[in-house]
């Protein structure tokens, strides 16, 4: 089969002939990709960066986020059939640590990650285990299926608060985060005011439905939500740019007794934070990885179903699986929403 | 000034002249009586039934719902000023007991009740304490802010369970059940479901957003439910009929672990109650008075104020004071929405 | 092996000598069973009550609640190797269903139960799927691990609130109520109140440290309830006799914004209950069934380990396991908490 | 009346004959104060550091903990009558601001401290308006009554998160961290683990109920809680240092998903913190300020009245209110827990 593939560390990656992987496993579940999108960690492994470089063996088939169809089953599968889509969690715990045991297996002590600790969904076919599969609705486009693992990340980060009737600031308007914006207006946020400097994510932002957008380069931020809010600040913070300036500027920007949920990784750790005013505030502060497994899919499956959300705005480019390499490029850009992959019919 | 008086025990009310009350504690405040509206509530004293032979001490200036403009604010009143546009919390709390201290206030144990335990607003002016009033954004509509109390009760029995991504079966649309209609949908649910049997309601309800309804009267709601659920059932009921069918019913139509949130008053107390279904189902039963001071009020300004919630279709009929009688006719024949008096400009 | 064999329709079961089950699926573990304890579902089937006679198809063995050691494991199990000492979820969950898949395996859809839908523990040897198995500090004396079934009851019972410094009343003091005595005041409880009309029973909740014992068919329960409780009402009801009267005494024994946490399962369906109390009250009714998986194992095995619950008051006969006919006969007296018979050494 | 003054800027306190204060405005209360306790905020102002040059106006009298007796009423005081005995919330909210009407009245936006913004209570009398007195049962002894505010920041940060079974991490024995000890065990923690330096400190944290105490400045405080906690981690950090390096060992030591809750004020703002790591723990942090008015204070009350909680080790010095300045020397020294200054009979 073909497959996008490391095959040996350095920048770049190669289209390949490589083997069909073969169900293992009992609970083995192997799944015909269809559509397959380009994350920020693909982009990281594509770089080679310096995490890269510890963390990945080749050779590897890159790649994490995908929709596809069952095409077989081990024999302990009970839950999926061949001819159902599928996309996956890309978390793939071991159901026997602490976590896993006690309702939070998204951050499995012994987390293995898909496209980084095992091949990856670049290719024809993959194989993973059942408990990371989640069935869809064949009625959900299969392009928004493909970047649900992301639209995750955003429904997980808005869904860690009651929305309802708040003022929410989003700093950061890549794709995750203007997927935050449909997210929280969904939600039943009163006003989504957004805080990004490239003037293509703003754009992104405003189609998305960001009520305000504010370049926090040019203005300031904190007094232009003050402004906003009748001097309150706002009620919630997601926080989605890894930024340590948008970290502080988001908490001070809060009302007394405020949400602040971080779903952004920052460029060093420690980073200087602003932890006084959080305490004098009596902030809340939610950390996010992953997505709740299932819940956060359940509910990204029901809004897709019922149409409640359009990502079309989001998903700006979708390319033959052979121009991956110009998918890359224009990922590295930053002038891009979600990227598709079309690998199978 | 004028006010619609239930002068002596007997059915109805009479339009009479009398005193404008005046400002008697410090923390007291005069406000005059744009827009009212009618509420089950009133309809029960002016057709004068056994509970309101009990409950009412005449003559009684009727009404609660309301929206004013203050006029006059006693020494102690830190909050409000003459010109402000205001609604009211109608129950009116003692301020000490153990509720009021611990967040509950709108439980008081020693609550009085605007328009049933003291004269209420279907007057030129009426004088509250300060808090119960919250202050609105002139730009609401003053017919939206009229029915914000009522509002307030879909709105705290809507925001007792996250409808994020939920099928929501609402039993009951009359003008509180066709309000819950637009906030669970504005709240984020995937799927609304109601149950009524009269075709009037229905309408309301299928203009206000319902995605299914069913007459529970020609078809088996629960049948119907699991049709439409994949034979999970609804993650959520909101009971708001009051009719011991529905409420079994809507239990028997949830998913297990779901969620029923009850504001519903029903005919006899005990009701016969399917509570075993709701044990080995696993079921949280959130029994909902009132709103939350002032949680429930802040969602309900926001959502208003950021125009998420139409209620247009809501309020069926706008009448002048005088024409009181007509309003309440038209509420008994139970063909109607809210409807609004008009008491002053 | 020897087991405890319901072996045709009829009362009673017979200890017969049956072939040692074997593992049959990858995930299978074959445990040999230490000591196991009479439940009241036990008693129902020794009985053969209606609806023993629909739910149980002989011959089965009974019994559900044990503490056993791990002599074999399938070729998929992760989290056990053999000498592990183990107690087990009774309800097993399906794992695919929407219930077993958003963290609510405990109300699984298609959930089986031990020693009722399959073969129980009452024998030398059982086989059961990894995933209801939970390993416990070898530390935890093996009666108590024995009981840590119902234990997880009382625990999922009273952990459905937040008890500290509250005023909880528990309606029952059989030996789950007992139990819940116990954790009530390790969860922080400032005073509990136990209603029970058995004096035996009275005793056992005395002696678990309950700070006032009622009999509500000697004293009025309500009035008790506020003449302790500076006429405010108790914070909290644990609802755990399956009794009517108890249930709406209790939710009229409340405090505004109260919450009721219901166990108990009631003689009818529908039971006549007092709903319009409870939404003018505005009472949150918690229902509970089985154990969460696995977080209440998490904090009974905690408890267990930093002996924060000292179990030995209730467990009131310790019996070899050819006296099992005696103990069914004492556990029908009503005259005993829980019951242990000694399988293996 | 004899009140401890700063009277003018400077180190020091002085004791000086001042006029008894009067009852001002209709819902204001007059308090004999029988004993106060000194708090750190205090030991700022007597040590004259730069923050008390910047907030506090000489002259005035300093303290905020205490217990009294209510002596005169306001016209409008609804509550409290003369001979009752009262605590105080020393946060005094405006009542009106978005907090206030929200049920966060302890993070009001316009919020005067009581011996910070306005004379306190190291004086015989003192009067304040009734939203802040709390009545206690007078059972309660007055040494644990005075210092029910500080308790009360113990509670507010160990009711943060729900300890029942869990293994709670202190970083920081001072007289709240150590009453936190107490706390966390009256709510059901299971293993409670204090980080120290301090060997007075690390004694009075033992004889509060610590199960580990570690010297962070001699072992490596993560590496021990994880050989505490089978490689897991604590399931909850109570942060009470305001130690950066405690704040960050605290989150390392943390499982995933586990809560960390800071009471603690650093001595930079920003502080570096491993954000990073919070984020790929998925950990909640919960930031506290003050006591919730009042659920904490009902919580501290009931397990006071029944002897829950007791105080006696913590409270470490009783002087007389002329013997003050030893009592701000010996706070100094840090070899004390609580200090009580008998103010009346």
């Amino acid at each position: 089969m073909k497959a996008i593939v490391k095959k040996e560390p350095g920048k770049g990656f190669s289209l390949e002939e490589v083997e069909i992987p073969e169900i293992k496993e009992p609970n083995d579940v192997k799944v015909k990709v269809l559509n397959a999108s380009i994350c920020g960690t693909d982009l990281h492994i594509w770089k080679w960066d310096e995490w890269s470089q510890q963390r990945i063996k080749t050779p590897q088939i890159d790649g994490h986020e995908f929709v596809g169809e069952v095409v077989e089953v081990g024999p302990m599968v009970k839950g999926l059939k061949p001819g159902d889509i599928v996309a996956a969690e890309t978390h793939i715990p071991c159901g026997v640590c602490k976590q896993c045991k006690t309702g939070k297996m998204h951050i499995c002590k012994n987390m293995q990650i898909l496209g980084v600790d095992r091949d990856g969904v670049f290719a024809e076919y993959v194989v993973v285990p059942e408990i990371v599969l989640w069935k869809l609705d064949p009625s959900i486009p299969r392009e928004f299926a493909s970047v649900m693992e992301p639209l995750g990340n955003a429904i997980h980060t808005a869904t860690a608060v009651d929305l309802r009737g708040k003022t929410v600031l989003i700093t950061g308007a890549g794709p995750i985060g203007v997927m935050a914006v449909q997210v929280a207006k969904v939600s039943g946020a009163a006003t989504i005011i957004v805080s990004e400097p490239s003037e293509y994510r703003m754009n992104m932002a405003k189609e998305m439905g960001a009520d305000y957008i504010i370049n926090p380069l040019e203005e300031n931020l904190v007094e232009e939500v003050m402004k906003l809010t009748n001097d309150d600040g706002a009620d919630v913070l997601l926080e989605m740019s890894g930024n340590p300036n948008a970290l502080n500027q988001g908490i001070n920007a809060l009302t007394n007794g405020g949400d602040a949920v971080i779903l952004g990784v920052f460029p060093t750790n420690p980073v200087p934070f602003e932890m006084n005013t959080a305490v004098f505030k009596g902030i809340n502060i939610h950390c996010i990885t992953g997505r709740k497994m299932f819940e956060t899919w359940q509910i990204a499956s029901e809004w897709l179903r019922t149409k409640k959300l359009d990502l079309s705005k989001v998903i700006t480019h979708v390319l033959p699986m052979e121009e991956f390499e110009k998918g890359f490029e224009i990922m590295n850009s930053k002038k891009s929403g979600k990227i598709i992959l079309k690998i199978s019919e």
